[in-house]
């Protein structure tokens, strides 16, 4: 980035913002520091403290942006005229799809120390709650008369299980499943998860 | 660990398992160097490589501990005269509580890069395999007639489960899953797949 005098502290920041995201795209969040920011807007590196006190809630930001593209992908699905099962299956294919395609980006969801009295914490939980509330819609139509809390227990131990899965895969243990394909495996966990919902209504 | 002379080479192996295991349980993976290995043993840095030519081949060793112990759990749990997922439930428990005690060591079992011809990556990947067998075997006594290859797909599908949930915690995630308790959100794993299994038999 050619060296220039940010107008205003909401510039840098956005500027800031925008250069995390590209070096953790590039090569994971490990290799965010604040001198390697510095070095690409060529500002100060104390500089970067006055904006962001700490590397964590400049990360939160970019996982804010994350989360804002997996829930555009999520809201994206057509819901029309699918088995719940089939909805489902469309959600977790179209998550791993992302997962697959932005696998640094999707990784910094999970490091860093979370402040969870932090506004970016706050927010980022609220729009994740919000991607499991169409797992939950899906569910909930599968055994209408189920308590709202097993529906949730539901709709994040299965999204659990795709996080497992997924965190196994980025990790090269995916051999520890024995599986040529990972989304088999969460098919199976699916179909049956649904079937026993079905079964105990 | 006083200064000694190592009196042979395997004595040295077993020394320098010992010494990986102790800082990676005290301190986690990211504090296992050649350096602060040679450090501990009294030894040259260059004697540690003469052993194990690379770290990662180090902490396939420690993992190997650390999987032989899980099997002592899980062969341990009493499988006599329970529901199938009442017995899940209690292999989940066992390695909940195995995880929970020893957060580091089994948070290495899922770094370092893994050569797929190493000797200690093929018994490491057999043993899981046999760990997975438990699992298996209690599936298995839910719907005999399901497919093998079906059975084995659920069983892995709901370790990973498992393993996602364990690891949300483990990085400070957990409240994205919004439960007090993991172990709920297990169970309803498993009584809904188990209860799917059945349905579908």
């Amino acid at each position: 980035m050619p060296k220039k005098i940010m107008e205003s502290r909401e510039e840098l920041r956005t500027a800031m913002i925008d250069a995390a995201e590209r070096i953790i795209t590039e090569q994971g969040v490990e290799a965010l520091t604040a001198r390697r920011l510095a070095a690409d807007l060529n500002i100060a590196v104390g500089t970067t403290y006055n904006v962001f006190r700490q590397m964590d809630d400049l990360i939160s930001e970019v996982n804010a942006r994350t989360i804002a593209k997996i829930t555009s992908i999520i809201t994206g699905v057509d819901k029309s005229a699918r088995k719940s099962d089939e909805l489902l299956m469309a959600y977790a294919d179209a998550y791993i799809g992302f997962v697959t395609a932005n696998e640094n980006t999707w990784a910094a969801l999970f490091v860093g120390e979370v402040d969870p009295e932090s506004e970016s914490h706050k927010r980022n939980l609220a729009q994740t709650l919000h991607l499991f509330s169409y797992i939950e819609e899906a569910l909930s139509a599968v055994s209408p008369e189920t308590d709202q809390s097993e529906i949730q227990a539901s709709a994040r131990a299965l999204w659990a299980a795709v996080h497992g899965m997924l965190s196994l895969v980025a990790h090269g243990r995916h051999s520890i499943l024995g599986l040529g394909n990972i989304r088999d495996a969460i098919n199976v966990l699916i179909t049956n998860h649904v079937a026993g919902m079905k079964a105990k209504r």
